[in-house]
C-alpha cells in the first residue's frame, strides 16, 4: 500500500479529501499532520502526528521515517484578511514551511509527488474583460498571502524543474461545501439566513461588498480535482482548480433566501467590506478538464442546497444541546 | 544630522558607499550592523552593531532606538551557486531577513527609506535579441538566489503600494572594482594574471565559461546610484543599477593580459563551467540616467586598472609580510 502524508490535516479540504478516498475505495497508508495535540478522522490506516512545519529538522525525521510517494499539502493560514494584519506569519506558514517540505524531500532524494496548493489571489487585480483567469497571465499579486502563494509557486517551478523534485502546483478558486468553517463568506450567508428564518425575520444580514464576482467549486470536485493532480498531474505545471463560472455574492444570497422562502434585510458593514478587494475573480479550468477526466459534479444549487442542510442540522444539534443544558 | 542604517556593513558595496559619502562630504549619523562579533570604519559618526537580522525582535528594538531616516540594505547572501547548494538558507538570508526588516518599519510606523537590492538574476534566460533588460520584462528566475530576490522585489512592491513604506528597488547587475572578494570572477582572474606574470608565465589561467557576456558596473558607480536611489528614488519603483554594456568574460582576460604585458595559457575546469549559467545579461540604465544626474564614471578600462593595483599591491604586501615571517 502506498503511502500519503496530509499537511493540515484538520481542515475543511483534508476532511472531506478522507471521505473521498473512502466513497472511491482508495486504500492509501494516511500520516496525517496538523498543528493540534490529536486528531483523529475514520478512515482505516490512519495516523497522526502533531507537528510545526516550521520545525525542519522534525519535518525531515518525520518524512525520512515515513517515506511518502504522495504528500497533499494543505497546511496554510490561508485568510487575506489575516494577511493584511500578520503579513511575516501567512509568510512563513505559507512559503517557508513549503520550503522546508520540498528541500527536505530533495535532501532526501526522495520521489515523492507533492502536491502544492495555490490561490486564485495570485492572480491580482485583472479588470472583468480578462475573464476567465488562464495559468498563462502574468502574476500580480496584491496582497500579502497572494505574495506569499507566489513565492511559494516560484520554489515549486525551481525545484521541478532543476531538482528534479515531483511537485505539481494549483491556483484554487473559492471553495464552498458543508463544514466549512464559518468565517468564509458562504456559510456565513447561510448561517445568517437561517437564523433569520428561525427568527421570524426580524434580524437583518449583515455583508460585505456582495457586488464582487467570485468562482467556487464544492469542495467535493476539488478533492476530485487534487487527487488526480497529485497521482497523474505533470510535473512542474501549474493547474487552474476552479469551476470556470462567476457568480455574485448578491446571487448567492438570492438563491439561499429563495430556498428558505424569506426576504432578509439587507445591512452592509463597511468593516467587511475590503478596499483592495477584486471586483471579479473567474478561472479557467480547461487545462485541468482537458488532461483528466475531470468535470465539476455539483452545481452552485446542489452544493448550497447541502450546506443549508449541514447548517440547519448542526443549528438542530445546537438547540438540542443547549435544551439539555450541555452547551 | 540624519540617521543612516547599513546592513551588510562589512561587505565589498558598504565600503565604498561609506567612501562616496566622505568623498562628497554627505554627513550621516551611520549605525551599521553585520553578523561580524566587530566592525570598524573610518568615518566620523560610526557605530557598529552585531546583529543576525533573523532575530525580529532584536531588529526591531535596534530600529525603534534608532529610528533610521535611511536603511541601505545591503545584507545578503547572493552567491547563486551556493544558493543551489543551500536554498532555504539563501531563500531565509534574502527573503525573510528583508521582510523582517520592513515589517518593524511598519509596525513602528516609521518614515524610513529604505533601500531594497535586488538582482539581475531576477530575470532569468532571456535570449541574445532581447537585451538589453528592461525593468519591464517578466521576471523568470530559474536558480534558488534569483527566487529568494523576485519574492523580496514582490514584498517590497506590496509594502510600498499597500501599506506606505517608503521602499525603492534596484535589480543591481555584476559589479567590478577594488577590495572585491577573489571568489567573485574579474578579482580571481586579475589575481591568477598577476600570479602568472609573477612566476614568469609557467602556470595557466583556470577559467569557467568565458563566452558568458556580462554587464560590469564599477562599485563606485553602484554607490553613487544607490545613493541617489535611497533620497531621491520613487517609492514603489524598481531600478535596474548597470553599465548598459555587455562585456564578454574573454575579453576581460584580454585586457589585463595586455595590461600585465603576458600571453596566459587558458585552462577550463569544468567544475567551474556551470550548465544553467545564462550566455548573456546585459541591462538597461536608460530609467536610472533619466530621472537622475546619474551617468558611469569607470570605463571597464579604468576599473581593471585599478584592480590591477589594488591586487597588485595586495601581493606586494603579502610578499613583505612573508619575508617579515608574520604570514
Amino acid at each position: 500500500m502506498k503511502n500519503l502524508l496530509i499537511t493540515g490535516a484538520a481542515g475543511f479540504v483534508s476532511g472531506h479529501f478522507l471521505e473521498y478516498l473512502k466513497e472511491n475505495n482508495l486504500e492509501y497508508n494516511i500520516l496525517a499532520t496538523d498543528i493540534l495535540e490529536d486528531f483523529k478522522a475514520d478512515y482505516k490506516n490512519f495516523k497522526y502526528k502533531k507537528i510545526n512545519l516550521r520545525e525542519r529538522e522534525q519535518l525531515k525525521e518525520i518524512l525520512a521515517d515515513f517515506k511518502p510517494d504522495y504528500i497533499l499539502h494543505l497546511a496554510s493560514i490561508s485568510s487575506v484578511s489575516q494577511s493584511w494584519k500578520q503579513p511575516v506569519e501567512s509568510f512563513v506558514n505559507n512559503t517557508n514551511i513549503f520550503l522546508n517540505i520540498i528541500e527536505s524531500i530533495r535532501e532526501l532524494e526522495l520521489p515523492t509527488r507533492i502536491l502544492s496548493i495555490g490561490s486564485s489571489e495570485e492572480y491580482g487585480n485583472y479588470p472583468a474583460e480578462k475573464m476567465p483567469l488562464h495559468e498563462d497571465y502574468k502574476l500580480l499579486p496584491c496582497n500579502p498571502y497572494a505574495v506569499a502563494r507566489v513565492s511559494q509557486e516560484m520554489l515549486s517551478k525551481l525545484y521541478a524543474d532543476c531538482y528534479n523534485v515531483n511537485i505539481i502546483m494549483t491556483r484554487s478558486f473559492n471553495h464552498i461545501g458543508p463544514k466549512q468553517r464559518e468565517a468564509f463568506v458562504v456559510p456565513s450567508f447561510v448561517k445568517q439566513l437561517i437564523e433569520i428564518k428561525n427568527s421570524g425575520n426580524t434580524k437583518p444580514l449583515v455583508v460585505g461588498n456582495i457586488e464582487i464576482v467570485r468562482d467556487f467549486l464544492d469542495v467535493r470536485d476539488v478533492v476530485d480535482a487534487y487527487y488526480k493532480l497529485l497521482t497523474q498531474g505533470k510535473i512542474g505545471e501549474v493547474y487552474n482548480v476552479c469551476s470556470g463560472k462567476g457568480v455574485k455574492l448578491k446571487e448567492i444570497i438570492e438563491i439561499v433566501s429563495d430556498k428558505l422562502e424569506i426576504c432578509p434585510k439587507i445591512e452592509i458593514d463597511s468593516s467587511r467590506v475590503r478596499p483592495t478587494d477584486n471586483m471579479i475573480i473567474v478561472g479557467d479550468n480547461s487545462k485541468l478538464k482537458s488532461e483528466f477526466n475531470w468535470n465539476p459534479i455539483f452545481t452552485l444549487e446542489s452544493s448550497l442546497n447541502d450546506i443549508i442542510d449541514y447548517l440547519s442540522q448542526d443549528r438542530r444539534n445546537q438547540n438540542e444541546c443547549k435544551n439539555k443544558g450541555t452547551v
